[in-house]
Formats: C-alpha cells, sequence, structure tokens
C-alpha cells in the first residue's frame, strides 16, 4: 500500500464522543447558552479531532508550499516569475507578511520548496528551507496536464511527509503556498471540483486589471478544454490542472487529518488543495478550519463544497499562509474557552430561570 | 471647565500627516498592493492615532465596567439581578469567559463596580476591584429616568478617570460591561441614537423566547414614550435610558481618545456607549476600533451609525469585553505588519509589471 493510500486509511471522522464530552462541559459555562458561539463550536471540533477535553494547541507551525506554474507563460499574473524565488529568499530572512504574522502567532514556518523555476539549493543546504522539488514549475497547463499522475501522488506524499516528520512537536498545523500563477490552477480545479463557472471562480490574483481578468478567464476555459479532468478523481484534477504546491497541501491536510491534529487551511490556493483533499478522503473536513474568507471571488464556491464557513473575512488575498496564521488565535482561544471558563457550578453563580 | 468638557477639547481627528507616512510604506510591501486587506487600513488608522509608524500596541487592558438596572424587575432577562454581582466574583476569580481571552491576548482585566446592586466592598478593599460606583443601580426606566444629569456626567467622568490613571502604562484599551438587563438599556439608547426601531435594535439578550422578546419590545417602546430622550444630546439619551456601565463605557472611550490610544469596542452594550461619544465629540470615532458583530441584530444599525466595520462575525453575544480581547490580536497584527515586511526594495524582489 502506498504511503497515500495508508494516509487515507488513517482518516477517521471526529470522535463523537470526546465531542459530547465538550459539548456537556461547554454547556454548563458561566454565560449564557452558547454565548460565545463559533469558539464553542471549535472547542467541540478540537475535542473530536484531539480526543481530549484539553486540546493542545501551543506548539504550531505554518507549511508554505512553493512551486511554480508552467501557465505563468500565459501572461495571467501582473509578477514575472521570479518573484516565487525570490520571495522564498524574502520568507528565510523573515521580512514577509507570513514572518510577521506567524512571529505574533508564535508558529515556526517551514518553506518546502516543492518545484520552484529558480535554484534554491544553497538555501536547501543552508537548512533554511526543505526541498520536495518535483520539478522547475509545472508544464502549461493550456497545453496538456501540469504534471503526471504518478507526480501528482508524489507531491501529495511530500505533504505527508511534512507532516509526519514535524508532527511529535506540532499541535497546530496551517498551510500556506508561494507560486506565481498559481491563482489560474486554483481557478481551474475550483471550477471542476465545485462546478461552479469559471468566471465565478476567478477572482483579480495579484491585481490584474478587467482586461487581464477576460483573459485568465479565457486561459481557463482553453485549460479545462483541453485537460478534461474528471471531477470525482481528485488526483486526475491536481495532475491535469493543479501544480505542486496545491498537491503539497493537499499532503498536509490528509497528513494533519490523519495524525488527528487541527489544520488551518489559508486562503484561495490552500482551499483548492482542500477540494482535492475532501475528494480523496471525505472525512478530512473533519479536521480542517478555513481561515478566512479571501477577495478572491471563487473562495465562496470552495467554502460551500467544503460545508465550511471561514473564520476570518478581512479582505486579505495574499496567501503565504496569512489567514491560517491569524487564525491560529481564534482556535487557541476556543481551547482556552473550553478549558479555563468555570462552570455555574465550581463559580457558584445562578443559572437562568426556567 | 469640567473634566468632560476638557476631555472633549482635547479630542482630535487622527494625524493625517502620519497616516500618510504609513501609507506609504504600506504601498511598498513585498506583497501585490494592499494584499492584506484591512490589517492595512487598521495599520494607517493605528499610525493616524499615535502619530508613529511604529506605533505601541503591547500593553494590554480590558476595562470591564459592571452595573445594575432598575428595568430588570420588568423580566427582560432570563437571569436574575444578583448574576451581575456573582459575575463580578468571576471576573475577579478569573473564571469568566473574559479572564480567559484576556490572558491569551496579555491584557489586563480591571473590573470597575460603576453601580452594582449587590455589595462588593470587600472586594474593592481587597482591591480586586476599582469602585466608581453610583448606586445600586439604575431607577426602573420604565417609570423614569435611569439617572439625574449630573450623574450621567459623572459616570462618563469616571470612565475617563480609569484611563487617565491607567494610561502611561497602556497603549491599546478594550471596553466590557456586565449588567443584567443592560441590553434592554442598550437598544433603547440605540433606537435613539440611530433612529432605527425598536425591534430593529432589540434582541433576545441572554437568551429570552420570542414571547419574552415581545415583551421586551413593549417596555423599550414604553421607556422611550415615558422618557423621550433628546437624540441630539447624548448626555440626556445616557441619562433617561442608559446605565452606569453605559457611561462608563462612554468615558473610556472618550478618555482613550484624548490620549491618542486606540480603543476596542466590544459587543452591543458598548457600542451604545460608543454611539453616545460619538454624539459627545465625532472626531472619537477616529480611534474606535469595532471589534465584532454581535448576534444581537440591533448591532448593525449601531455600526452604521458609527459608520464602522467590524473586525470578528463569530456569533459571540457575551459581551464582558470578549470580542474587544479577541480582537486585540488583529491589531498587533496590524501593527506588525507596518513595522516588519521588508518593503521590494529592501527585500531585493521584482515588482509588478505595469
Amino acid at each position: 500500500m502506498s504511503l497515500l493510500e495508508s494516509t487515507i486509511k488513517r482518516i477517521e471522522l471526529q470522535d463523537r464522543v470526546w465531542r459530547q464530552k465538550a459539548t456537556e462541559r461547554l454547556d454548563k459555562l458561566t454565560m449564557p447558552h452558547w454565548a460565545l458561539g463559533r469558539l464553542l463550536d471549535m472547542g467541540q471540533d478540537l475535542a473530536g479531532i484531539t480526543r481530549s477535553i484539553n486540546p493542545p494547541v501551543r506548539r504550531k507551525a505554518i507549511v508554505v508550499m512553493a512551486a511554480d506554474h508552467g501557465v505563468a507563460a500565459e501572461g495571467v499574473s501582473k509578477y514575472p516569475q521570479e518573484v516565487t524565488g525570490q520571495m522564498v529568499h524574502n520568507f528565510v530572512n523573515g521580512g514577509a507578511g507570513i514572518n510577521a504574522l506567524a512571529r505574533l502567532a508564535g508558529a515556526r514556518v517551514v518553506v518546502v520548496d516543492m518545484g520552484v523555476a529558480g535554484d534554491l539549493s544553497a538555501l536547501v543546504q543552508a537548512g533554511k528551507i526543505v526541498s520536495k522539488r518535483m520539478a522547475a514549475g509545472t508544464k502549461n497547463i493550456v497545453r496538456g496536464p501540469a504534471m503526471s499522475r504518478d507526480e501528482a501522488i508524489r507531491c501529495i506524499e511530500a505533504g505527508i511527509e511534512i507532516v509526519r516528520d514535524l508532527d511529535p512537536s506540532i499541535d497546530l498545523f496551517g498551510t500556506g503556498d508561494m507560486g506565481i500563477a498559481n491563482t489560474t490552477a486554483s481557478s481551474a480545479v475550483a471550477a471542476v471540483i465545485t462546478g461552479c463557472s469559471v468566471s465565478e471562480v476567478t477572482g483579480h490574483g495579484t491585481g490584474i486589471d478587467d482586461k487581464q481578468f477576460a483573459h485568465k478567464v479565457s486561459v481557463i476555459n482553453k485549460v479545462l478544454e483541453i485537460n478534461r479532468p474528471n471531477s470525482a478523481d481528485g488526483l486526475d484534477v491536481l495532475a491535469k490542472v493543479g501544480g505542486f504546491e496545491i498537491g503539497g497541501i493537499v499532503g498536509l491536510i490528509l497528513g494533519a487529518a490523519a495524525e488527528r491534529k487541527p489544520i488551518l487551511v489559508d486562503g484561495f490556493i490552500s482551499s483548492a488543495g482542500a477540494l482535492i483533499a475532501k475528494l480523496l478522503a471525505p472525512p478530512a473536513v473533519e479536521y480542517m478550519f478555513v481561515a478566512h474568507n479571501s477577495v478572491e471571488q471563487g473562495h465562496r464556491c470552495m467554502h460551500k463544497f467544503l460545508g465550511k464557513e471561514p473564520l476570518l473575512d478581512l479582505n486579505l488575498r495574499l496567501g503565504e499562509g496569512t489567514g491560517a496564521a491569524l487564525a491560529m488565535n481564534l482556535i487557541e482561544a476556543a481551547a482556552r474557552i473550553l478549558t479555563e471558563v468555570a462552570t455555574f457550578d465550581e463559580a457558584g453563580v445562578s443559572k437562568a430561570e426556567q
């Protein structure tokens, strides 16, 4: 059995007994019933995920998956392809948005080269990034598949390995991405899997104008026409229209779910990974928290397919894991409410009149 | 000149020069333009408030204003009046929702007796809470005014004094409340000031059913009919249909604005205070961040009047300052992005193609 198959086999639904134990405590906290709303819902989830009513969430990591996309040659982004590698250097130097927000969250940032076009070997040798390099970027998906089916499996397994290697020391994972043109691949994945139209799931990415937007939509339509991915087969979708970092994110999610660890799904690109993860292992959605609602309009179609409500809505559209890092505070808040708030009996506070 | 008058006189709009300095830096950060959306908007605000592009936000306090309401006698809440004092003990013992979330935020919790019906003198003598006690609760507003105009001024000044005493050691304030029946007073304040109808600004408070809701609406209509507050006169609204803790919150906001400190406005009751603060000193809104969108439906009318978008929307309806404590993380995030993220030139990353 492959690592992917054995991982999928290990993913079970949340533990209903532990969810129930959490519910019983949350029902009795010194506050009007369920008055902290989603923080209490999340407390149930954390108990069901970790099999504990004292769920550990202190040790955190954001894994930023970086890769390039052959479709960048179609002029779908405002930025040149070399920005992917330049931003990896920025991550390593601590100067990017994700670094600032991960420091605030007390989270490690783990940067993974899944297939960046530039040469990052010096950073790998210095131990600054992890290499799970598949190739110097995917193939151009307007001409054919992004990668082979075997490569799709391998990039997902790379994500699983990252979680497996980090797991014993990490309680809470967050996904992140970097890759010029990766909103184009993600929109293609979203259109195939959610059934929403290409124009519904396509956004302005890094900031293209209306003319560039029309071009991007036509590129994605062409991508789908040429590749015809099977919407029920996550590996086929990833191989034909995905990306190496999207595959890595699929692996992070499956790996975390298999280890019964909560994982925050960041923005648009990470959610494309989440869609594929759900296709491959439906119970994995019970380990996901959707960090935020992106400016990218297609994000809503994705959340609907995942059956998830995002935690934050702050007009973010950066990626890198920035939304996941921000939302870690809310996961910690949910754990604190479950473990630190007194019940009516413990505090000697009068209950509601019936 | 009274403390209230001199405080109002000191409140100026945000500093436009410092806002502009922040904007210039935020425009050049290594990310697509304005890709962290509201975090960048908040960075501008923090610079304009504090006159710094390195705005301090590390030292935080949530001030929980507690008081009772004579209108509790009308059966508008599911909880008996003694819960107000019991919850003050819970705050002091660290067992309430606000304690858990303030610990997570690294914020002090300062509990103020603005007029709780029970005897809290032992806690005052032990230095566990601050007394700015006006009376053993307001008068029943279905019969006449909650308090005199002079008392309205004094409870606002109490809030200003709290900020003044804390100020040198606190960078970021949050408001909080505790008071059985205080959603009834807050809905009355909201209806008068926003012009929304009573049924629009009335919610289910601590969890009343539909029959109790209809009763609450009829009580609030009666309150407004009996008292006829002048919607342009914040002191008249506070005196006639407000509460001592609402007045205290008005004072916190005016005090923070006068000291050029950012203040997070918590939920429904705190927002009633914010409405009055805006009437008394319109520029004070530029120092407010609205923490969250409460389950209480009237909250939206309040945000519209304030011209503010809430930061979080998590189905909270607890008060105590819990939403403010949660949102402190986002204020810190905004400050970190402004100060810690590299610009394109600093990081050697290629800019967008024009």
